[in-house]
């Protein structure tokens, strides 16, 4: 059985030495001191290590099961759900206004990290919930707010999102759910949703249901989506659950992983739904959960990740096998443990240089909504914007690889179930597919990001890392040989790269689209590159004030100086193959394959 | 429900283009010109698609299942194992003298691909059996070979490798299990191995296992053990079978895939062994079966890669999704097809260079073994023998990694069971640890095999591709520049590397081990960059020669083109990694993790 420890150390760090929240003048934040972010942080790691992780096995082997139209989730899964509803954890970023307890978003990062680490398949549940809450927030009437949010926010009630249909899901232009108005403003949805993850469960009295559909006349293709909520039960005027609204699942999907969840086909069989926000502006409110959600997907490829190696790391120093090569170290024991072995560590090194860059990311990334909702920051706001889908792709990419290189360190146990191993890297696979799948998240990037507002966020980017280099350069000779120098090469990779699809894109998209893939990858690179520059800084800061706890710091600039050495020298090889342009991609035709 | 076509136009097209077979001066291979292969290989494809295929999905469905003692594989195996018996298959590459058809290797490799693709679990029952016969074959007394080869070439028995025990696997000197001599010769066998593929099932009428052991009094570690023949039943002298044999199945293993496989724990408790070959030069013997299994295990690499990619390049022509950027490809449908997006052309054109170039690496392979075996070629041995780790090692990471990219392009399809995806995921993950785990086959190859025989084998090989490169330099402009020079780049990365651990491994090993997983990897790519310079060559003469055939030969330089362009190059990463040699690796104490 695998366990599960929260990274506190590691996330305060991060917080407070790195990004320094409470200094920031972003509101909210003044009360993010490291007492309370310490207290908040260790009650959500003692819920996931002792609440959410031991279900985690469980919520694996024994799946979800539908049963004459209702789903049962695996045994223990309603318990914990309700002791993380009585703690206030559902709605710890949400509005006071609606039962939430105000925090900032950086803070739901944080905590969302642990509980998806400990249990992703049980967190989606409230991530999903979350997201339509979000939605609602900020595309619903004052009415709507009011009937659903406070529900929403306690998970009492929880939600879904409704995009795919059989035949489509990238392309939701093709979508063939409808809903056809009624007298009463309401409307009657028709039509079958599949991969609804939380679908349907036996863990909240009402499900909120989020369903992009057409209203008949209307424009076609993706101009035409409109967005309705959906309740699985109609909500009386009281507040009171009324009649079984017209939908139902239709099966559950069996898959490779995330078992514990529910995924639906779910039918709608004219269902009553309300319009949320703008008839055929479907898609801008479902935007709001869907960049929501791909930030918390980038954050589940680095919680499997970081779950993964806690595990891995633990058997590396148990498992005795063969000798070190530089001399016994272990004479006592019939062998010595698997760390000492190169391999091993390179493997090791591999995966904590990710998953503490990975972390540092995507708190810069929260603290960056932060900016824009709380503070009203456009450049953050822009910056985010661009970099979401590097989050999501890059991240989900790594993390997976990741999970794939612990499990290998286990060698055939990491094969059997038993160990958990496999679970790790069965779960991390979906982040790469859901929300939209990492080759759609690159052609986010390089065909519609890249651009926005006359390309300024990513000149802004590079800015940014160039202003940082030329503050930072003269720290020591050391950190500018081990930290500067890298990454102003991985950062004029990256701005190689920009400029040829700028230079070749125009006249050929394929130029720019064959490259897009490599694009995110080598940008998910210097970010975490970045991220290794700022942490290596704090940490000699903290060894330059004559910490008491040096062994820590120096541990993370040892780490960082792997990643800096080891992993980032990549986007050459990006770049390289991004200026083959997109020739030898498209040279076939269809039949020719 | 995923399909499988045996690619027996480019199995042909290495066989006869490029490694020009029938020409060559190996005993047997005169008869192997084209018509003879294709038959054999057409009548493979055949039992490959409609009998093993089919059962692929209801192996991994199903599993296998313990009840009393007794192991049932899943519905239709047992049929489908007396087909390929009675065709002869099981027999192909071994001795008439033993019920043989006595076709050299790389036929039994080229149609082994093809059991593989097809169905992984259901192949490796007779894998393990060809395993196991090979090391009766190569250590066995006559007296042996005689009892159980007949049986085993025609898998009316089985056999299996059982060397993993609780706690060792690549440390096999820590092992316990006990063969205690007995007055008439033969040893009393008491222990425990896990891991045993096709450890027990309904297939066979008995079962052979080769099991190592200790015998009491000898050479500790690795010099004392010793390679036992343990039947399930005890073979009379009239080749009858008696008693039952004092071992058992303790369960059948719960894995992420080759759930068609029964993957046993199996405890002997005194029961009969015979020692094959020499006391405690088991490891010896149990080489001569992993070796070839090593061999085998990359080719389910590149055989799950190859049934991956074939149903994800069916799905991208079927699956309509948005449209070309350059212009819409199928204005009578709703969208054009997946195949029309440069990102989904990148996936395929990975997964199709990297399966082209790896069936052409892994028979060539096969051709030095049987230039080794069949001719006494000793430099082809030496070779081989350096290439065996980095055709396991490389073929399997890099299969596994096509699988996954296969998955990706069914999007949520891919993640489900229904579409079988997830399978060929599942299933290829174990290729990278059985046998040896990556890390070990990249220790073998860096620790052991690159200084063999004084580094005469790598040194052949560098000289092998100079002189390629030399005398193919000329061919035409196009080619040296999209083959050629390449492909010397590659090489002299490869060569870089080697001079690094020449001059650093030396006064510290861990300089040389950091760098042996890049080392691998970077091998491999060189090695298909050869394999592809070859195909392009031989593509290229027979439309010099006017080949009616050209769209294939002219889709197979393309191919090549891409290989060299876009994945080759990745040689220089794996160097500048090796250079940094292993401080950062290393840097850390076990306790700072």
């Amino acid at each position: 059985m695998p366990s599960y420890t929260a990274p506190i150390k590691d996330t305060q760090f991060i917080l407070h030495n790195v990004l320094k929240i409470s200094e920031k003048a972003i509101p909210g934040y003044d009360e993010l001191d490291a007492d309370f972010t310490n207290a908040v942080l260790e009650e959500a790691g003692k819920i996931s290590s002792e609440v959410l992780h031991p279900l985690n096995t469980v919520g694996d082997t024994e799946g979800c099961r539908l049963e004459n139209g209702v789903v049962y989730t695996p045994t223990g899964f309603k318990a914990a759900f309700e002791q993380v509803k009585e703690g206030g954890w559902t709605g710890l970023d949400m509005p006071e206004q609606y039962g939430g307890q105000n925090m900032p978003y950086i803070m739901g990062t944080a905590v969302g990290e642990m509980f998806s680490a400990a249990n992703q398949a049980f967190t989606m549940y409230q991530g999903l919930t979350h997201g339509a809450a979000s939605a609602i927030l900020a595309h619903g009437s004052d009415a709507q707010k009011d009937t659903y949010l406070p529900k929403m926010v306690s998970c009492e009630w929880t939600g879904t999102m409704n995009l795919t249909e059989p035949h489509c899901g990238t392309d939701l232009g093709l979508m063939r759910t409808k809903a056809e108005p009624q007298d009463d403003g309401s409307y009657k949805i028709t039509g079958q949703k599949i991969f609804i993850s939380s679908g349907d469960h036996d863990m909240a009295d009402n499900i909120i249901h989020l369903v992009l559909a057409k209203i008949p006349g209307g424009p076609d293709g993706i101009k035409g989506v409109s967005l309705f909520i959906v309740p699985k039960f109609i909500v009386k005027e009281d507040g009171s659950l009324g009649d079984r609204n017209g939908v139902s699942v239709g099966k559950i999907e069996e898959k490779m992983g995330i078992h514990g969840n529910s995924t639906c086909v779910m039918n709608y069989d004219s269902a009553t739904g309300y319009l949320l926000g703008t008839e055929h502006k479907g898609m801008r409110a479902m935007f709001t959960m869907m960049n929501e959600a791909r930030l918390g997907v980038g954050m589940q490829g680095l919680a499997q990740a970081e779950a993964a190696y806690q595990n891995a790391l633990e058997y590396a120093k148990d498992r005795l096998q063969g000798r070190d090569v530089t001399g016994v170290k272990n004479p006592d024991g019939p062998a010595d443990p698997l760390i000492v072995h190169p391999d091993i560590r390179r493997n090791l090194m591999d995966q904590k240089s990710f998953a503490e860059g990975a972390r540092a990311f995507i708190l810069w990334g929260a603290k960056m909504i932060d900016q824009a909702h709380r503070a009203e920051d456009k450049d953050a706001d822009g910056l985010i914007s661009l970099l979401t889908p590097v989050i999501k792709g890059f991240l989900t990419d790594q993390g997976y690889d990741m999970t794939v290189q612990a499990q290998q360190i286990y060698g055939g146990h990491g094969y059997i179930e038993e160990w958990g191993m496999s679970q790790y890297t069965r779960d991390a696979r979906i982040a790469m597919i859901y929300e939209g799948a990492n080759g759609v998240q690159a052609l986010d990037l390089v065909g519609r990001k890249l651009a926005q507002d006359g390309g300024k966020h990513v000149m802004a980017f590079f800015e940014m890392v160039k202003n940082f280099c030329k503050e930072n350069g003269d720290i020591s000779e050391s950190y500018s040989k081990e930290f500067i120098e890298p990454l102003k090469a991985a950062s004029k990779d990256l701005q190689a790269a920009g400029m040829y699809f700028m230079q070749n894109g125009m006249t050929n998209p394929n130029n720019a689209l064959s490259g897009s893939y490599d694009f995110m990858h080598m940008f998910g690179h210097v970010c975490l590159g970045l991220m290794w520059a700022e942490m290596a800084k704090a940490a000699q800061a903290e060894l330059d004030a004559g910490s008491s706890d040096a062994a820590f710091y120096e541990t993370k600039i040892a780490t960082g100086r792997y990643y800096m050495a080891r992993q980032l020298p990549a986007t050459a090889l990006h770049l390289s193959r991004i200026q083959t342009g997109g020739d030898t991609v498209m040279a076939l035709a269809a039949d020719q394959f």
